[in-house]
């Protein structure tokens, strides 16, 4: 277990970094966070948060809410029926590349670049009366934070630049791969990525990853064997185009989002979260990566 | 600890698989082994070796060697010089193709897809009098078995059909990223892949990615940290293009080889090979994948 | 000047093709086609319109409507502005590949593929209050037709079947290359290539190709010069992935419909146009392009 | 007829663009060609040749080479034996682009690419014993010049940097598209490219495919038939990725090589060479195409 010296020690290491990223600006509700916030979070299997830096201070998740969206997923279907319409595999292409869904006729390749996240939304449409509000109650159980809500702000600043989502909605359908209404889709699936969550909220909700699919709440979310499954996506395909370098350096099965927040894992051990808005070029948080390096080698763990 | 009992449990468990896989039949030379071959070999930290089925039987190891050739590297030069000249992600391709070479200029994605070892191998070459040498020595060494040859005539059928890892090296060099003869590197690379070597042997001359660089000898191969990070590398590009299913599946670094050897690692505990030379669509043995699967949930072990 | 009976004898010549290619059949409107259709007119500078077969009777035109379209727009955009906005060269892909609009930032390669056309569509509605009246109004001038109409079940079939094109519209405005609502845009554009006009009515239509831009109705629709431009734009660009072939075989400027028409041009000298449904594998009129090479022999007329 | 005061006009009202392209600098011996060259020919049907500027100076005609190439290959295969190997289709992609014969299973678009060309000369290795003297030979006859010659420095040079058109070869040659030793055909076709020739050679030498198949010297170089079909090749492939563009503003069969040549065809009437050394961005000579550009404007006459 990790002491709250070592977080803020770290917290302090990385903090030279700030500035040599670039703040996500494909929309203006994301381009306006303060570039120099920074905080880390660590939950333990045994129910203790501790953190260091803005670990108290909600932003904007992102593509973190992908991994609440295929759990949510996992809980209503069988994988089969999941692993037919969106691949296992990293997607070795940009985030967002058509090519890929072409070429391989509307299957994204993992659940957790754009396309596949969509399919799982479009999922969810389907089994679900009122998907937005299930989320928030999910989100809210699994963080134990009645509070997290939607930025509805961002929420609509997304669906305003949402042309490329549906570009690859409209193409995925086009190979027989949507089902629901695009549109309302897309409004839904912007409203996960706009929840906002402090990195204390995102290591409590993330606990049950690292603890056999048990959350915080003792509540079993996921199988033991859903929840090794879920580590080994995050492992191969949580960190978009830079997956292997962030095994290489970190070492964790991991989630980024474009808000500069990160999601780690220790299964056995501990949820980590850690957030500054700057990314580096494959679009993860520059100093958020290198602040779960030093923990990984002050630790001595990682999966490896 | 797995029991020999265990081995042969699965073993048989896996054994009606056989006849639904193919083997690989681009050089003559290897299409003609015996599908019916099956084996599995498990070497733990604490030096112990048990197998089952055909694991004392050489085969060709193939891309394996690709860990070996690395391995090798990692030792003549910095690490900043391997990772300029290949990257560290999941190709999210074809383990051959060429478009990624020709987008990226010339860079391949990772070590382990034929391109990133033909760097590796233009890499040995620069540095070695007699890399072909060297490499047989090193492996004899890590096997502690002094009777491991290279299989000539597989090395020879490989250079006749070498046409299209000419063209990756070639496309390579014209961007500037080969430094060595095209032909010589080759011939070399051939040999490499043309190691014989049965499942026992190459579960102890992987031991030391199990044991934090030590070798089954007691020699420090690499260190604890590039141990790591070589799991890392093959956790997330080991398996081809089916790294995302085989961490779904198994949750081990692992390699595989069109020979029908995949060698997987649990670190801190034991080095694992299998052996059946049919393959899935993947390029990954189907039977060997299948045993690998079975002994990660008999043990309850997996990375994740 | 051909005579009719050298159009009724490459009639007859190419009538065993039919049942050698393959109606379109994505929407299910297109697919009811009569396969068995068969057609060809000529209309000459001097005004003269002959046909042998099923000239007299209207199809679906389909991508013909894109020479309809580009020469509109040319009539009212400078020529700069078109052409900042979609290219001139052929796309060498198959001609709705969303590949080359993500490579080339939301420019598609030319006027006459599906994204292009859609550019070309999108300009028409910036600049006209009604743009499918206008086009009704242009097509019936030019044809001399007053009769011809639209295909409303076809166009509403296209429309239930537009989530390829719908994503190729949301792919180009991703990158700025669109700035009406795509919705609106497509139900027009639908609407273009449900135009319903037989052999004679599109070889009258096309003669200001053959006459320096002069109508049938004397009217100057474009300029000398434009239309030489369309010309090339058409011999490059204008059969799909058929291009080089259809200049090797047929040797004139021409556009093709999945409605199986065809229309081409001798500059100087004639309009023509032929109908058979069933395409080859380009997307192009098999029995058609054969006639169009019979008739390029027996005059001994070709651009080359 | 243009008359050498046209022909001297034209090359004074293009000198203003010499400084505003680039001239091709992949290897040394081009490079160092005096860029203020301006040169133009035109040779008419009835075997008169004038010329203005640096018309009489001869320069490096690079794949202008591939012209003569695919004619020779004519003369010694059937037809189908060549599209067989090779396509008719314009390649949509940079001029060497391997991405294309990838996905196109070693079959390059056309013989005016890289790739295309290689085919023909790997088809010339297969059935002529001394490939490069025969090439010089029917050369000097077209040309009416006895004193043609290869740049050795030039081939040797272009041979030293071979490595992305050995990439091209191998990979052709690893769908089974490749007969003869890939190093012995790319000397050759090395040796092609260095052909030194002026203006006035390559109007001269051009002249066949003007004049139905017909040299200077009144013998039947191809048949008439065989020429269209050159011309209709060199209309939809013969300026790499600017046909379209070229089509459009020039309006005539053409074909170009990073020398700084380009050679133009009016059927009927008359061959054309320009030679200015400097590029645009598609690898075509720029006060060259500007030059066709004014002469096509000039004569009122295209093909279009």
């Amino acid at each position: 277990m990790p002491q709250k010296d070592l977080l803020e020690t770290i917290i302090e290491q990385v903090r030279p970094l700030l500035g040599k990223g670039k703040v996500a600006d494909y929309i203006p509700a994301l381009a306006e966070v303060d570039p120099t916030k920074l905080g880390i979070a660590v939950t333990t299997i045994d129910g203790q948060t501790i953190g260091a830096g803005d670990y108290l201070e909600p932003f904007s998740i992102q593509s973190i809410s992908k991994v609440f969206s295929l759990t949510v997923a996992l809980t209503l279907y069988e994988e089969a029926e999941i692993w037919s319409r969106v691949g296992k595999e990293p997607s070795g292409q940009s985030f967002n590349s058509l090519v890929q869904i072409e070429l391989e006729r509307g299957v994204p390749r993992n659940p957790f670049i754009n396309a596949g996240a969509l399919i799982i939304a479009d999922l969810l449409q389907s089994r679900l009366g009122a998907p937005k509000h299930r989320m928030l109650e999910v989100v809210r159980k699994l963080s134990a934070n009645p509070h997290v809500i939607y930025d509805k702000r961002v929420a609509a600043s997304e669906y305003e630049h949402s042309a490329r989502n549906a570009a690859i909605a409209y193409l995925m359908k086009s190979f027989g791969n949507f089902n629901n209404d695009v549109d309302r889709v897309l409004r839904n699936y912007f409203h996960y990525c706009a929840l906002k969550m402090s990195c204390a909220d995102l290591s409590k909700a993330m606990l049950y990853l690292a603890n056999r699919g048990q959350s915080l709440s003792a509540e079993q979310v996921v199988s033991p064997i859903q929840t090794r499954k879920l580590n080994a996506l995050l492992a191969t395909s949580g960190l978009y185009d830079g997956a292997g370098e962030f095994a290489y350096r970190v070492g964790m099965p991991g989630k980024s989002g474009v808000g500069g927040g990160i999601i780690a894992v220790i299964p056995g051990d501990m949820s980590i979260c850690v957030w500054s808005p700057e990314l580096d070029k494959n679009g993860n948080s520059l100093a958020g990566t290198a602040a779960l390096e030093k923990l990984s080698q002050a630790l001595g763990r990682s999966i490896f």
